[in-house]
């Protein structure tokens, strides 16, 4: 059989991530590579490897150019956050007849934030015979996906916690400032009021995960976003918060049923939180019988996590029935140190 | 739509709950019970519970009376831990046209044990049009299928360890002797010699499964049963042993390339394990990038837990494709806080 064909659109540090961990792989050839600001530049000078026998991929921000129709098995697109953003290019690829992985937050579970575009995505797909998943850490397995998996040694639940405690130090400065490091109490309450910060984005796709999964009835949605102030100056590659300013923001959600929480997130997001005593970890409580009480110390390491998740189900993606799928529709993600092509079904290849 | 209809083989304590927990859900009818001991008696009555509207439902040793062909959507078989012993009893199932759900351990991973008649159990499932999968809480869950999904969030594995740190403690006379409970060191070695003692069974499954799902090769698998003695003298319902005896066994087990240790397993089982000082959790440890490290405490209840995969599973066996099928086949099991009914796909019910 012949390779996998992977082509990325964005190749930021996650679709540079990705493409680094695929060439890593058996049974995989990447076939297209769409992304700003290395216009010509081939992907593995980019990448600072040598890419052995690899084709040579010419970086372009020309869609048609990287990524003409059947030239790929998948597409994973790595740009956006948000479903309405994502919206007109996976309409491109779908018409393209590839399958396509988004790390876009919201489209892990999309039908709690655009339930009409989740429609137009889902019969687009059906129309071109492909398969259309959102995934990443979290969303995506940490605080939705991983519940839902422990709840299956249980006889009831009757309520999901999920803790995820991170270091927002290995990140840029993007980052840094999408979730307000190093600003004032008073320009954060200004910010938030404007919705300038992004915070966390995911814990509606979450909680509709979780819900649905499992089968229990929602019918209120709430999150909150707090300033973490910090006593002492903290200062991280690209961060640095003065005492008195925000180290981060705790971000909360709940889904709700007749106003009792059902669903309890908790996801604060700082710079060096072992300088206030905060051990880091991913954790998740299930009450009912059995209870289930988990924890993973320190917490999945975000970036790489999301790389892997991306890379990792796509043959699950490839093999899928055609429609807008989630990552309770395909058998458990896991990471693939084998052949790409051993696990792609008979007449599920698209690109020859 | 009707409900779905189950049927369970084998009234034991594993049947029992799963009866009552399926009594306890929306979209289900208990079809039929076959089992020895409570012959002609009422299923709720040797529940001891109130089946409200419930069809009656007696219960018989002629799985013929109990189970008609395409009588039920799923049998349930609760009855033997390996495949060669619940081999006829599949095969009856199998052309009788239903799925099966099995919590023999060793049909977690039939291929590990039993290559040859799970390519039968595979072809005579696919001739009759139905799936059938073994699963329990572990094999089945912790010590295989939570170590795959975690490896979700990886690049690469180097290594994988599983720990079950449980107490015998909760369970009755039958395990107490396969697990050695109370005997002598000289009595341990003499019924291990002769392989009296069952100890764990699954670790070549657990393993089998994990080397499949990440594509980890494996070329040698071992495992060791050793005595675990007691200090002090330790009670528990149905289990003595006086110090100097032993509380239980330690089984290990390795799954090996080139004489190096890939997959690591460690499953002490005793009662009493607090007066040892031992605090029981089950415990996964993936090395490789990024490494996770998940702890659950204490660990999940081993009888409710195997209840619960099997009750939690009939939904996507009955949507599987024909044929023998594994844990790694089918969409992230979760717990059916819901209807069973909006969860059957189109065209895959089989009772009327």
């Amino acid at each position: 059989m012949q390779n996998v064909k992977i082509a990325i659109w964005g190749f930021g540090a996650m679709g540079q991530g990705m493409a680094r961990a695929l060439l890593g792989r058996k049974g995989i050839e990447i076939t297209g590579i769409c992304g700003r600001g290395n216009n010509g530049k081939s992907m593995c000078e980019v990448l600072g490897i040598d890419c052995g026998d690899h084709k040579k991929v010419i970086i372009t921000d020309d869609v048609d150019v990287a990524i003409p129709p059947k030239s790929a098995d998948l597409v994973i697109l790595a740009t956006d956050s948000f479903t309405k953003k994502a919206y007109p290019k996976l309409e491109n690829l779908i018409e393209k007849g590839v399958n396509v992985i988004t790390i876009a937050e919201e489209m892990s579970w999309t039908w709690a934030g655009e339930p009409e575009l989740a429609q137009k995505l889902d019969v687009l797909a059906k129309q071109n015979g492909v398969s259309v998943l959102g995934t990443g850490i979290n969303p995506g397995l940490v605080m939705d996906l991983l519940a839902v998996i422990l709840s299956a040694c249980m006889i009831d639940v009757k309520k999901v916690t999920c803790r995820r405690v991170n270091s927002l130090s290995p990140f840029g400065p993007t980052v840094m400032e999408e979730q307000g490091v190093g600003i004032t109490p008073q320009v954060f309450a200004e910010k938030n009021a404007k919705g300038e910060l992004a915070g966390h984005v995911g814990f509606a796709e979450s909680i509709g995960m979780i819900a649905a999964g499992m089968g229990l009835e929602i019918d209120e949605f709430t999150q909150q976003m707090q300033p973490i102030l910090t006593e002492v100056d903290r200062k991280s590659p690209y961060g640095f918060a003065a005492a008195g300013t925000l180290a981060g923001v705790n971000m909360t959600a709940q889904g709700k049923r007749d106003g009792e929480t059902i669903i309890d997130m908790y996801h604060p997001q700082q710079i060096e939180p072992q300088m206030a005593g905060v051990d880091t970890g991913d954790y998740v409580v299930l009450e009912g019988t059995p209870p289930v009480n988990m924890q993973i110390t320190p917490e999945i390491e975000g970036g790489l996590g999301t790389i892997a998740m991306a890379v990792n189900c796509i043959p699950q993606v490839i093999n899928a029935d055609a429609g807008l799928i989630s990552m309770l529709d395909i058998p458990v993600p896991r990471v693939i140190m084998g052949d790409y092509r051993k696990l792609i079904k008979e007449g599920k290849k698209i690109a020859q």
